[in-house]
């Protein structure tokens, strides 16, 4: 070993690559005290992501899918912060800022990349603003009191056609995740809608989008099948051969022009490469960072990556091995292993893993698999699916919290509460296809818009009267500022002319800058008097 | 009973008062097709108060204090909504939006008010911006989160004064919530601190602040001094006779100037009068509707109220009875009774109510009280507030999840997962006493300030020379805008000349707003190139 006093190793991201690093460095340097390890993630717990679907339903409770990586590495420095830059050239990775506006500078000797991949919905126009994301435990709180929420809704409202909206549930994406999410989304509200008095079963829809010719192309055909026709028989609505292409905050927009009315829209979310991974100067394929098969990265000496952000050479293929927590977790074994053989100047080993299997929920006590090339599927195959995942999830108290309760959830009835965060005030966005109507005449006002991208047509309707044009809006013009500032309803009905992407401000935040900002103020009190005087501007 | 096809009951408020009263009515009028019951709340479920405090250490589930009100009352009509009017002429309640922003209107026969009251911090400048309250399940969770953010921060600092800021946790108000509160802040503190590598137990300081000479002045002196040295002994710091008078995010300010560095500052929020309630024209008393011993308004026929909003008068003492769970569930069981007894043409009872007892708990297993005129304190004491609560907690469910909560808590390891939920682009307050800090040259430029109330001063520091004053602003001035376009440090350092009101603008609000609204821009743009030109300009 050098003559250094400390060597530092430095682990980017709290995944299972870079936790499962960190364990396997901890154990192996057990008794080295020269070797620092730090780790920076932005959260303080390591998410059991197979487990998210079963929050959703409230099966299991909401901390039991995490587990405190202090608890996982009480050796390691953690740094609950967001990783800001990375320099490999002066060794330094800086973070963002704490409780106080400075940011960190960390040095390390030895760096892993364990920074996963981020989701993206570019191109699909109006699925980041209304779809809902299914990848992270926030995802999966917001979709249940989401749930909830349009039940709620649905519960008291008159109208036919907006019950029907607020009654179809629509998920994109039949793999593996997607599957799991309908089938939590489809068993999860006809249970909880039988305590809604004014809700009728037989109004409820959840549909499946695919785009493919049979589900679950990540497993054998015959138990795809198995599991289609399950899932059928269960009131899913599966349209396959069908892609998504946009949405609003009204229908998800197929590919073949069908507009499917809904407030519900879940994607499992394609991913997308790191932006850090992506700005690195390293050789990178797909945006994941070239690694060798001891998962060195050629050219930068004591930087490593593992998990999702690398591409990792299969010997037998040639190909990468696939982004699963199974590979991270070997991945990250195989590097902690490699480290500590360079410093102690003995032989690397290459990464090598053939997955065990594949199982995935089907909701209702039932799954389907494929584990060491035997299909299974059915009840047994979910006391399967349940006792590899409980085998697998990390912590003792976490096992035995989850078993409990899952004996908790097959006696007691299912939970239908609705969990609301302080909301502050803020800025959203939104999406809206040509002709829709954005806010109608004698709405309340609750939001300011400006537009962002397209156009907008204000209108007059009085009834009995044909409907006057009153102004054509395009980007960096905002609308809708009257009936916050008045308190009084929408006076007039705002269209897209195009597709058209918006910024709102709610009440709250309307009223918080306008009060105090005298040079805005001023500009809205110029813009309302112009729009009440003269009918044709507003 | 009238001729009429249905009556319309219509209960506002979900709390106690509210549900109970539906629950009542819903066992008295079992039968009874002919009447409507409705309630309108802003939450699905009932919080069960009293095991609040328990939520922040964990100990219980998140949603174990809550109950879906369509459980405990299937037959009444929920509406998810929040109150916006009531119009006591026209029988006609208005509630707020949904997912269409359409109000909705709602008439009733007879009319049950049962809002409870709300929370205010009017006249101790800092407080709404800087304290946390401690009523609402939100409250908890978000003190849970900042408890451990505050320990991850304080892992990682080097500073020897921001670690000491960072781990004193302040808690106002020595009475039962303030007590609790404290208490498990206390406990949670000290045993998750333990899986903190780089902290030291001796570092933690929890301090009470109590305006009187002795804690808990709803108990007996004996109880209470017991409580007090119990307390003490855990090392909590209790300062007696000392008042609060302001917070900002640096200190807690006491009525004699001293300053109490910490970045936890909790608050048992005095309680105000709802708004709704204060603008009924019915006769009010301390902001409370003013009821008869039957809980009937006078001079509105049909219009009742119950719990914390209503002043119930007791026959014998002529003052109102005290707010609490116990006194809201029997008004709410007399209330019911006595509008089934109108209906029927039957004679209604008078209120009247000799409270059970009174007990807290004081974390540790531990607690003291009064049941039946007995005093009871420790472990035995604690047993007894457990046993009490669970017998309260409505729905066997509840029971059986918290039961086997407690079980767990016995032997598994503290959780200290941090949640935290997306948070959206925003805008948020900041108070600052005079001559302080706001931002310091060389900070990263993490937020846009716009000064509401007071005057500021930007000060430019070299090292080696004077600093040098670069401008004064007030009311309707912007500041920090610098770094927020540029994306390099603080330029300067801002501090307060007065007391200072600021509103925040973060970092993605700012540029949502200013990308794309242009006179914004070109007013920013200006600004800017004023101050980059001029140097006495900032």
């Amino acid at each position: 070993m050098a003559n250094k006093s400390h060597t530092k190793i430095l682990i980017l991201g709290g995944g299972f690559g870079g936790v499962y690093t960190a364990m396997a460095l901890e154990k192996l340097l057990k008794k080295d005290a020269s070797v620092e390890i730090s780790l920076v993630n932005k959260e303080n717990y390591l998410v059991f992501q197979p487990m998210l679907a079963e929050v959703v339903s409230g099966s299991i409770g909401l901390l039991d899918t995490l587990t405190p990586i202090r608890r996982l590495c009480p050796r390691t420095n953690l740094f609950t912060r967001e990783v800001e830059s990375i320099d490999l050239q002066s060794r330094i990775v800086t973070t963002s800022t704490g409780i106080r506006p400075r940011p960190s500078h960390l040095e390390y000797d030895q760096l892993i990349i364990a920074l996963g991949n981020v989701t993206s919905f570019t191109g699909q126009s109006g699925l980041h603003e209304h779809a809902l994301p299914f990848k992270y435990l926030g995802d999966a709180l917001v979709l249940r009191n989401h749930l909830i929420h349009a039940l709620e809704e649905a519960d008291i409202e008159r109208d036919p056609e907006v019950r029907r909206t607020l009654l179809t549930f629509v998920v994109a994406g039949g793999g593996f995740s997607g599957v799991e999410a309908v089938a939590e989304v489809n068993d999860f509200i006809r249970v909880a809608s039988r305590s809604f008095r004014n809700i009728n079963p037989g109004e409820i829809r959840v549909v499946l989008l695919h785009a493919g010719s049979l589900i679950l192309p990540e497993l054998p055909d015959t138990l795809a099948r198995f599991a289609q026709s399950l899932l059928q028989r269960r009131g899913l609505d599966i349209r396959l051969n069908t892609r998504l292409v946009g949405a609003t905050a009204e229908y998800a927009l197929l590919e073949d022009g069908e507009r499917i009315p809904t407030k519900t829209l879940v994607s499992t979310v394609p991913s997308a490469p790191n932006p850090l991974v992506a700005a690195l100067p390293c050789k990178k394929e797909r945006g994941k960072v070239v690694v060798n098969e001891y998962l060195e990265v050629p050219d930068y000496p004591g930087v490593w990556a593992v998990g999702d952000c690398a591409w990792v050479p299969d010997r037998k293929t040639g190909q990468a091995y696939p982004p699963t927590a199974q590979h991270a977790i070997r991945e990250a074994r195989c590097l902690a292993n490699n480290i500590v053989a360079n410093m102690k100047g003995r032989a690397k080993k290459g990464f090598a893993f053939k997955a065990l299997g594949k199982m995935g929920a089907l909701g209702h006590h039932s799954a389907a698999g494929e584990v060491f090339g035997f299909k299974v599927s059915g009840f047994l195959a979910w006391l399967m699916w349940r006792a590899v995942y409980l085998m697998k999830l990390p912590g003792l108290d976490r096992k035995i919290r989850v078993s409990t309760d899952w004996f908790l959830d097959l006696i007691l009835p299912l939970d239908i509460v609705q969990i609301k965060t302080e909301r502050t005030p803020g800025i959203g966005r939104a999406h809206f296809e040509p002709g829709e109507v954005i806010f109608s005449q004698g709405d309340m006002g609750d939001r300011l818009y400006v537009v962002v991208e397209g156009e907008v047509e204000v209108v007059k309707e009085d009834s009995g009267k044909e409907p006057i044009r009153l102004a054509h809006l395009g980007p960096g013009d905002c609308f809708g500022e009257m009936a916050l500032v008045s308190d009084n309803p929408r006076m007039a009905t705002v269209r897209s002319c195009s597709s058209v992407n918006v910024l709102t401000l709610d009440r709250d935040a309307f009223h918080a800058l306008f009060a105090h900002l005298p040079p805005l103020r001023g500009l809205f009190e110029q813009l309302i008097e112009q729009r009440t005087k003269a009918p044709t501007q507003r």
